[in-house]
C-alpha cells in the first residue's frame, strides 16, 4: 500500500479516536468459502448457433473459487468442500497445508498469513492437469 | 485502499493541502478488459525439440484475464468482449451478475464491490471444464 | 491493509522523520518464482472409491502459480523455471514481457507495476487452452 503518501500531521490529542477509528477500519480476517468440483464431459459432436466443435472429451476437478488473495498479517480460514465423487487433495506448501477431503466433505482450513508471495494451491492426489491449481496471493 | 476513511483529526492548517494529496491519492475505480477466447486444438502428434506428444485434444473457451482483484467499495468496470464463435456466460452470483455475450458482442459489467471475499466467475451456459472459470477477489 | 500500523502521533516538527519511517514501513518490492511444469496424463479407464472415469486423455503445461497480484509502483521481480521438457513462453502484453525459456531454463522477469489493472499471462508459443493463462493484477 502507498499509506505513507496519505499520512500527514495528525494532532496529539487525537490519539485516541484515531486509534479507535484505526481499530474498528482494520479487518484482519478473510474467510473464503471454495467448493471443489468434478467435471465429467463428453460430446461427441456439438453444433451450437452453427459451430460444430467434434469430440470434446474431459474431466476435470476444480476449485471454485480457485484464486485468493489476503493481506499479509490476516487471520484466513479457508471452509473448503469437496462435491467430487471421491477424495481430493488441498495443499498449500509455503503454509504447510496438506488436507484430504473426502467425498461430500467440508474442512476448514486456518493459518495466519504471514509470509508475503503468491503460492500454488492444488491437489496432492491427483495430476495436476487433471485436478487444476489454484494460487494464493498475500499481499501487503 | 480507503485509506482516506482513516484519517481523522487533522491539524487545520493541514487540511486544505491533505484534501487534495488524499482526492489524488484515492483511486476508488477498477476496470478491467477481459476477452472471452474458443481454444480449439487437434494434434494427432506432436514433436518438438525431440520430445513428442500425441493425442492432443482439447477444445477449452478461456476468459482472459481470468482473475480479478479490486478494493472493498470500488466501482468497478468490467468490459467483457465474446470473441467465441457462440453465446458466452459470464456469472458472478455474490454480485448478481448473470450476462450473456453473443458471438462478437461487448458489454461493460458495472457494480460496487460492497462484498469482500473470493467469488468464482464462471460461464452459466457451458460445462465449467471447458468454459474454465475465473475469480474475483474483494480485498480490503 | 495493516493501516494501524503506520498512523502515529506526529507534530509538525516531526513531519521530516515520519517521511523516513514511512518509507521504512512501505515494501515496495514483490518477489514471485513461478514453476512451469507439463502434465501428460492418459488414462483409459479409472476406478477410484467405486467412481470409474473412463478415457481420460490430457496434455497441459502450467505456471504454478499462475496468478500474481502486486502493488501499483511495486518493483516487481518473477523468477520462472521452465520445467516443461521443451520450450515455453511467458508474456504479458501490458508490461512488454515476451521471453522464451528452454527447457531447464531460469529466467528473471523485472519490472515497475506502474499500470493497474489486471493482465493476461501467457505463453505465446503455444495453444492457450494447452498451455493455460495465468494472471497479474496491480492494485493501488
Amino acid at each position: 500500500m502507498k499509506i505513507t503518501k496519505t499520512m500527514t500531521i495528525l494532532a496529539g490529542f487525537a490519539l485516541g479516536s484515531l486509534l479507535v477509528a484505526g481499530a474498528a477500519q482494520a479487518d484482519d480476517h478473510s474467510e473464503f468459502k471454495v467448493v471443489i468440483n468434478a467435471y465429467d464431459t463428453t460430446i461427441p459432436e456439438l453444433n451450437v448457433e452453427g459451430v460444430t466443435v467434434k469430440n470434446i472429451r474431459a474431466f476435470n476437478v476444480l476449485n471454485e473459487p480457485e484464486a485468493l488473495v489476503v493481506e499479509k498479517g490476516d487471520k484466513v480460514s479457508i471452509v473448503v468442500e469437496n462435491k467430487s465423487p471421491i477424495s481430493e487433495g488441498f495443499s498449500i506448501d509455503a503454509y504447510g497445508i496438506k488436507e484430504v477431503l473426502k467425498a461430500g466433505e467440508t474442512k476448514t482450513i486456518s493459518f495466519t498469513a504471514d509470509k508475503k508471495g503468491a503460492f500454488n494451491v492444488y491437489c496432492q492426489l491427483h495430476p495436476q492437469n487433471i485436478h487444476l491449481p489454484g494460487s494464493l496471493n498475500v499481499v501487503d
